[in-house]
């Protein structure tokens, strides 16, 4: 059996970084999914319901490559916070956040389409935040890019000084859990596919 | 009162990037402390001795900089673990570690000397690993380089596939508690003290 490439299904720079830092040799193919956020499923079963979503859609054009999906959001009060829309919005989700604790979740989901491997897990972390003065908040918006981020706030940019605490996977914050991710990898890997 | 020059105590590549990851401006000037690991203190104190005797050595060559020192230890049983002598002993460490809670300990010191600010504290993390297989262990020795680390892993490179959980500050783990040094660092910045 001959050699396969493994497939980000992701645009996201984090998860790249992450697949790097652990030696994978990937490609990336972000996905085309339109979330929708207004699904009602329990937040875990919402982000791998996502992450199984952009692994599919990709997998779709790569039948015979080993891809990955992933979906990360931030919980708060049983509410799920996705990307803001605009600045305004991330104003009001650092406010929300800032002085508590919330949860993140990454629904991830490994598939490979013509072997029939289709794995669907996700990891959470509690992350806890010190109370974020408004100016900072307006600071890092102005600043840095957080559009881009589920809740707002990149744990691995200048915002990680309002980072009282993680409680889980640290790297389940930036986008993917990558110890459960790289168990899984193994025993693929162990089944003797060549990956 | 003229800016002056943050300055960091340290060679330590890590430290370096969490200080650039929070935007400070700043120099380095590696300590020449020669650190003798058979002090009989508490872990706690003997991070924060080790964090201000780095930071003092360079704040006698520098009075007019606001000079930072740390030192990080892992600590498990009550044992100190610092960094491996060669890799025999990282491996027997690396095995000492698998499957269990460590605690991690950093110990800051901020000194400006002419301005007689001498601040010490430390930071405490759990970090838990998974069982590593032996083969693994030694795959890391030889492919990266736990040598000038505490406890011999960086748990942010390849290593991190073992780390299952964190609870605390994962910054702390990196070389420097982020946040914690944030807060003492805004205090003085606070004080109208022109950094």
């Amino acid at each position: 059996m001959e050699k396969s490439t493994l497939i980000l299904a992701s645009g996201s720079p984090r998860r790249k970084q992450l697949l790097t830092q652990i030696g994978l040799d990937f490609q990336v193919v972000p996905n085309s999914v339109n979330e929708n956020h207004d699904l009602d499923l329990p937040p875990e079963a919402f982000a791998e319901h996502w992450g199984r979503e952009k692994a599919k859609n990709v997998a779709i054009d790569y039948p015979d490559n080993l891809v990955i999906g992933a979906d990360t959001i931030v919980v708060l009060d049983k509410n799920i916070l996705g990307k803001p829309k605009d600045k305004k919005e991330s104003f009001g989700m650092l406010k929300r956040l800032s002085g508590r604790t919330h949860e993140v979740i990454t629904g991830v989901a490994i598939i490979w389409k013509n072997k029939e491997i289709d794995i669907t897990f996700h990891s959470q972390t509690y992350v806890t935040f010190r109370e974020i003065p408004e100016k900072y908040i307006s600071f890092y918006i102005d600043n840095y890019s957080p559009l881009d981020k589920a809740g707002s706030y990149g744990i691995q940019d200048w915002f990680s000084v309002w980072v009282e605490k993680v409680d889980g996977c640290y790297f389940n914050v930036m986008g993917l859990p990558l110890s459960t991710f790289y168990q899984h990898y193994q025993a693929l890997v162990n089944l003797h596919i060549h990956l």
